[in-house]
Order: C-alpha cells, then sequence, then structure tokens
C-alpha cells in the first residue's frame, strides 16, 4: 500500500509561485500536468530522445526507503537524463524505481537507457496516477549551468507515478524558467 | 479485454493539422496530452466547474457498443458538459461511459453531475491510460457557435480512459480554434 499522504495541491502552489515570477501557459502545464512530459514534449518540439547521465542501481538509504516506500537496502535504479530534442537539452530529469515494483520486460527498457519513462509505460500498456508532490523556483547550479547554458533560475517539480496502489517512480524534473515561454514554438 | 487497436499516432496527427492551421502550445497540448485536461485548465484559468447539458442513461446501439467494446443494448452514461471558468465557456465534452464498469461511488459521483471526470478519477484514485483515438479540425454548428459566441472552427479530439485493460470512458473534447492562443493567460 501506499501510505504515502499527499495534501499537495499543485495549483494552489503555482499559484503561489505566480506572486513571484510570470510563468508561461507551457511552463504552468509542465509543472502541473498528470500526463506524460514526454509527450507534451514530443508534440511542442518534435519527437525527443535522452541523453543518460547516470544509470545504477543502488541500496536506498533511508532517505530513498523513504521516498518510495520500502525496507532501507532494498535495491533501487537511479536514472538521471538530459531530455533533449536533437541537440537542444529541454528537461533534466532524475528517477528512483525500486526494482522489486519493475517486470522483467520494463527492467530491460529502463536500462536500455534510451527510452523515456513516459514511452517505457505506454509501450506496456501500464495503468497508472501521477502524485504531484512539489513545485518550487531555485538557483541553478554549475551543472545545470553548463547543460542549459544559462544562469537562469530553475523551475522543478517532483512526483510519483503510482501503479497498483505503490510508487512505481519517483521523479524529479527540472528546466530553466527562461525556457518554455514563448507559445509559437 | 480491450481489444481495441490503437495505431493512431497523436503527434504525427497534429503535425498534420499544422500544415493547415497555426497552433499554439496549449493548443496541441491539449489536443495530445494523456493526463487530465481538468489539472490543465484548473492551473491556466483557475479552477474550473462544468455546466452539464445532458446527463442521461441510454442503451447502446451498435456504433456506440462497438465503441466501448461492449453488447448492444447494454447501459451506458452519455454525458454532455460545458466546462467553464466562471461563465466562460472553455471546452465542450461529450462522454460514454460503460455502467457495469463503474464503482457504486463513481456513479454517485458521475450522476451528481457538477464533477469534472478528471477529478472524479483523481479523487477515487483510478490507476489508468489514455490513448487518443483522432483529432481533427471540423466547421462550427449551430449549438456550438451560440455555445462559444464564435463561428471559428473547432478543434476536436476523440480518446478512451482504459481501466483495467477495457475502455471505462470514451470522451469527445472540443473548442474553438481561437481560443488558447495566447501563451500568458
Amino acid at each position: 500500500m501506499n501510505n504515502n499522504k499527499n495534501n499537495f495541491n499543485v495549483i494552489d502552489e503555482i499559484k503561489k509561485l505566480e506572486t513571484g515570477y510570470t510563468l508561461s501557459n507551457t511552463q504552468k502545464i509542465l509543472l502541473a500536468t498528470d500526463g506524460s512530459v514526454t509527450t507534451i514534449l514530443d508534440v511542442l518540439k518534435g519527437t525527443v530522445n535522452i541523453e543518460t547521465l547516470i544509470q545504477e542501481y543502488q541500496r536506498a538509504d533511508l532517505e530513498i526507503a523513504k521516498l518510495l516506500n520500502i525496507n532501507e537496502g532494498e535495491e533501487v535504479n537511479y536514472r538521471v537524463v538530459i531530455i533533449k530534442r536533437e541537440d537542444e537539452p529541454l528537461i533534466y530529469a532524475s528517477s528512483y524505481i525500486p526494482l522489486k515494483r519493475l517486470t522483467e520486460k520494463f527492467k530491460e527498457d529502463l536500462i536500455r537507457a534510451d527510452i523515456p519513462i513516459g514511452r517505457i509505460l505506454k509501450s506496456h500498456k501500464i495503468e497508472s496516477r501521477r502524485e504531484i508532490q512539489a513545485t518550487e523556483v531555485k538557483p541553478s547550479n554549475e551543472e545545470l549551468k553548463q547543460i542549459f547554458g544559462t544562469e537562469a533560475d530553475l523551475l522543478s517539480r517532483k512526483y510519483n507515478i503510482i501503479h497498483k496502489d505503490n510508487i512505481l517512480i519517483s521523479i524529479e524534473e527540472t528546466f530553466p524558467i527562461n525556457s518554455f515561454t514563448s507559445d509559437f514554438k
């Protein structure tokens, strides 16, 4: 069972962010949606691809165990990717997945590492729901300044993909606040 | 089992529409997303509500039976609503739901008729996936000209919400091609 309480109201939180920042429709949708971000990027930018920065198995420490509602020491897949359109970096995304909740075929697709998670879920016809956990604006760091070529602040959100009442994937997505600001492309 | 073949590629189809029409990011996302449209409208416009035009049980004729993968004569809920922000009409939506696939509580919420389907799915924590079946531009008609106060052509899409491998809801959403064109607000 997923005991995670989720009283987070993404609409209210984005409204709070908007008191300090002007956000475009696309930015707000990217923060709020419970649908596939890959699909949204595909329709806005053309079919996107991913560059994998990290793909490894880890033993869950206390923090990750709590995040995923598993026991400390259980195995998780940790993946960090840049979602890109050709050479243009669009979104930086990190994810934790408890291995015990994956089918073999899902695991194979995940380790191949070049498939966005939204596309894996779709091709395996996985029924799920998404719970947004947090949205924020935060200062950039050296790694992300270099990846995105800008010093701009970052928009970020954390959410869980729930499957069979358990957290299947915990994701954080981040992009510069000066991207996705123009409406017609 | 859902035997519905879905070879429809929404990204390609929207690309085709774009050869004839200039679509905004928001319009393309509203056509392509496999997430909750209610959530997207909530974050763009402020919390939306619905005005119910039709809410009734029907016996499925051959066409509806085929659409939902049920037998002719089985009972379906047919609902037509306008999703609104205060008095502003945003999206016209019609839906068919096979009653045998609903829990009692879902049915109660549906018949109360003032709750958008995306919000019902969320509050019942229903795990699902969405398959887009069609997207198109079509001329308006008298009913929709009056509702939206414009003679503009309509953007429209059809999709199914799949739950436990069956079609739980078949939806058509429609809005004028001159709405959702501005990015900030």
